[in-house]
């Protein structure tokens, strides 16, 4: 399998992200996953969707669940102003769920980019009433089927 | 006095600052009020400053503190993906501290604004060794002068 | 007008509530804030509640918002194991509104208590369907009135 | 191997932990934990320690920094006024660095106990100052051997 198209997205830290050393902290870069998820998989209330895996109805009727992530942190990330590149793709398409793969590096702008962070998180979607799980529509495949690739193999495992 | 002249921070909100009651939580918008002022007054660590008030070295040796702040929040905030527009300017300037005041509205693309919110903080510069006040460096006054203008007017203090 | 009966509100520090600064975040102390209300006056949704004004139904139907809120700092707050002491009042008891005032204190097991931080937060209840403003109920008066005194006066406003 | 002896750390919810799912966020558990491991290992700056396994000395000289961490969710957690009964043990001690292993369960006075969720997280001791790690000292493997067990197998990973 030939590597998966990745979505980009850039995504701004805040100051307030940092904890007493100085980094960010280690809770702060799933904030800023889950920051990435929204942006890259949610359609907006209005107007139209910066990417095109963004087909997942926004709201709090179809909630969107984590079930399990994982998370290695490979270089201790300071404050900067630039955004940072976080690249997604899925590591696989289940029938209520996926696994979300993501990649945090150092700002596209600034020369040769450090990989600060590797992750990945499965996702449920769930009907809130109900609390059971929904299937992934034919739109949603169609849509995140490009972005499919190889899941991430962690080296400390 | 003639109104100052304001700076224009964009930032983006996370859909992790809602709160259960689905609206942008109120200790939330105090968290990009500091975002928003981190990036309007620190110089970066390197490359060229965004805004021309960014002129207080960053680092850890240098603390900017908050003595007091006050916000009055107008309208519930929603999720949103273009960034809101917040207004900064100052309504005093003193002698190791300022009154930063803020105005938070929604993003500027979407047609007439909402003012979302308003609010003021008095900064104090602090050595992070001594904990004693740092007085304003000329170079802070000549960089801040043009945004200085009348504080706000609480509606309903 | 004699002092208001105070509720003392025991609350925990959590590291993570440092800044890169190693001092409580001042938006961290807003959340601490938050916390103490909700465990004031909200009843608890199964057993007894732990204080006499802990009536406001919880849930999502009847919300509880921040209409202005003002907070002086006054002394830095280290990261402490024991929790801290808030104490809460009513400055003021309006239609479908009233003001909290809340004084953060060091430990009350540790010696003289340090005076933290003074602040006071307008709270209206909403009704979350309509967006309307709900009256506070007989009970409500009743369970709050023993703890309504003198209003904060802030020294550096 | 038997089971390790667990440490019971009570930990309370704050309301602000929900997301605009009304469930704890689960970047927000991950706070949580991160708060339990402070309390658990750090040497308190004055009085006694309340566990026999908080002996890093606290501060910001020593960095007690994540490498990797893994959680799985397995039921949603509402707000609650009690505090959550998280438990801890260690799945491994290394020259560094450790595996602290965690099981979140409902509160210990409400019958039959629910388990909300599994982590662990590989800790390594960084030395502020150089960025070395830092070997584990003689006194904490005493204080940390008797809570050394079987490491978290994981249902779906």
């Amino acid at each position: 399998m030939t590597d998966a198209v990745r979505l980009h997205i850039p995504i701004d830290l805040r100051w307030g992200d940092l904890d007493a050393f100085n980094h960010v902290n280690n809770t702060s870069m799933l904030k800023l996953l889950e920051e990435c998820r929204v942006r890259a998989f949610w359609a907006p209330e209005s107007g139209e969707p910066r990417y095109p895996t963004a087909v997942v109805p926004a709201g709090t009727e179809l909630l969107t669940l984590i079930a399990r992530q994982e998370i290695e942190y490979l270089r201790p990330v300071p404050y900067q102003s630039d955004p940072l590149d976080v690249q997604l793709w899925f590591g696989r398409l289940g029938g209520s769920s996926g696994e979300v793969c993501y990649e945090v590096y150092s700002p596209r702008a600034a020369g040769e980019q450090v990989l600060y962070a590797r992750s990945s998180a499965v996702i449920v979607f769930v009907d809130a009433a109900s609390g059971r799980p929904v299937r992934l529509t034919p739109e949603m495949r169609a849509a995140w089927e490009p972005y499919l690739g190889e899941p991430i193999r962690y080296s400390r495992r």
